[in-house]
């Protein structure tokens, strides 16, 4: 088989066709509550986002918690109680925001300023009834750490808010009495939320079927169950050579068994020179064959013990 | 002391200025490699990141991939060898992108492309010098997990360039020809690393000294120093009471050694309930004071075992 052959041909178009008009088509939509909308215009505006939102399979309102603060200023954050650096984000904007904006149909957003008299009556002392239990989710790096199995739960539901914090932090009534969840996206601090709901957003949105463009879809990214929850190992494109290093023969030679097993050893091999705690939790969730263990265990492997 | 006065009350005031002033003016400039700059547009243009900029602190230049790749569609990608869903990035357009840039001074970009009459000339089988060593990031999920210290390390650099991968991921060669460092905010799978390079750039910047309104700036974030690597505890402003639930008296009490030592209980506290490896971590490094030990226990705390 020539070499462009192989390149080009796609073994799984069809079956992939198959597997998008099989599963049910899903949408998922999310309430974001952030004190800078302008911040996700260009993430949200591109590529797999767009593409997503096109198709109905994504749809994003943005709500302006600035919009819910009743003083003449819009204030929305205070100095701390008991002194320090910052400023700490208020309760009732943020909470009055959520529970308005919940208690009404997806979709549903504040009207322009000029068209707009009053904010719907709230009570700052009783929580509105909300129509269907929505996860609450609060951006803090004091949140639960956002994965790849988080991200294929939450793309389970149909609706979900998700609130940026800003300033140093977020008045701590906020958490009591409104959010259902909190997730970070890593062990570092950002200026707001705002950037760890897009990853959420994007993260999620592609676990979806029908957002990628083939069927395969997520299926074979990294930490995602094609992989055993492991890294993905290299890839190659055209040219055959550049600057003197060639594409491994295997992946030339049109053989698929072959091609198969030489991309699991080297997701495995990546895994063990980068991750070695995804392959103990691999072989705790009972993810990999004797094949695998054979081929880690040539590679200086030691599985962990059972203790 | 009235209530009123020790929330307006910012002791450190005075001193935070001097902070400002004894520390080095820093600046950091970061040259984003993507195949969709208007993805940054939204989040580059609100708030720090935009002051950061006015301040000449952070300065960001957006190089489109795409402009350097030289076939008349510009294509930036190419099916996998060996076959399987999704695209993979090609070699020349990235290495010519990052290669023709970084040898060229700070702040450099391709012309408008009307005023482009041919890129510069470009050796792809031999690697131009570049002007300094500049640590080039490609931002992809198999990379080292980024974190807080990470964060700091990047700060002390004066330019760092960031590759954003995308579709299903990049040319092995990229890694092996170019790269010198891959990051991942965390394990899940992004649509490409624009998302992630905000988030660095973000947490990155917010390190620097005059960023932040306040000179304790990020001192006493989740993750930092001035915590000993532990979760923030609550954080409390206006009202005093809200939904029934009130400010503890402590906060208003107007002692600042109690304060200071009720956050640092709250720290621990949450950094046990939520993160207790930030605890084994701070032990192991010996971070936690007698008193810290001592009060982790009474809420049934185990610290880990020297072996």
């Amino acid at each position: 088989m020539a070499q462009s052959d192989v390149l080009e041909q796609r073994p799984d178009d069809e079956s992939d066709k198959a597997c998008i008009q099989e599963e049910a088509p899903r949408a998922i939509h999310f309430d974001v509550f952030t004190l800078f909308p302008p911040m996700f215009s260009g993430a949200l505006s591109e590529s797999i986002l767009a593409r997503a939102q096109k198709r109905g399979i994504l749809r994003v309102t943005l709500h302006n918690i600035r919009d819910y603060a009743t003083d003449r200023h819009h204030t929305c954050d205070g100095y701390p109680y008991g002194g320090g650096g910052g400023m700490v984000m208020r309760p009732e904007p943020v909470v009055r925001a959520v529970e308005t904006v919940l208690s009404r149909p997806q979709g549903w957003h504040l009207p322009d300023e000029r068209d707009r008299f009053d904010l719907p009556a709230w009570n700052a002392d009783e929580p509105p009834v909300p129509r269907q239990p929505t996860p609450i989710i609060l951006l803090t790096p004091q949140g639960r750490r956002f994965d790849q199995s988080i991200a294929a739960g939450l793309s389970r539901h149909g609706r979900l808010a998700l609130v940026c914090g800003r300033y140093e932090g977020v008045d701590e009534r906020i958490r009591t009495q409104l959010i259902t969840d909190e997730l970070s996206i890593g062990d570092f601090v950002l200026s707001g939320g705002e950037i760890a709901a897009l990853a959420i957003i994007d993260a999620v949105t592609r676990t979806l079927p029908g957002v990628l463009g083939h069927a395969s879809g997520a299926m074979y990214d990294s930490f995602s169950d094609g992989l055993s929850g492991l890294l993905e190992g290299p890839q190659y494109t055209r040219p055959t050579a550049f600057r003197g290093e060639a594409v491994p023969e295997v992946l030339v030679s049109g053989h698929h068994a072959n091609v198969e097993q030489w991309r699991r050893e080297q997701s495995l091999l990546r895994s063990l020179q980068r991750r070695p705690d995804l392959l103990a939790q691999a072989t705790i969730a009972g993810h990999l064959t004797l094949e695998d263990r054979q081929f880690l265990s040539s590679q200086g492997w030691q599985a962990p013990t059972d203790s």
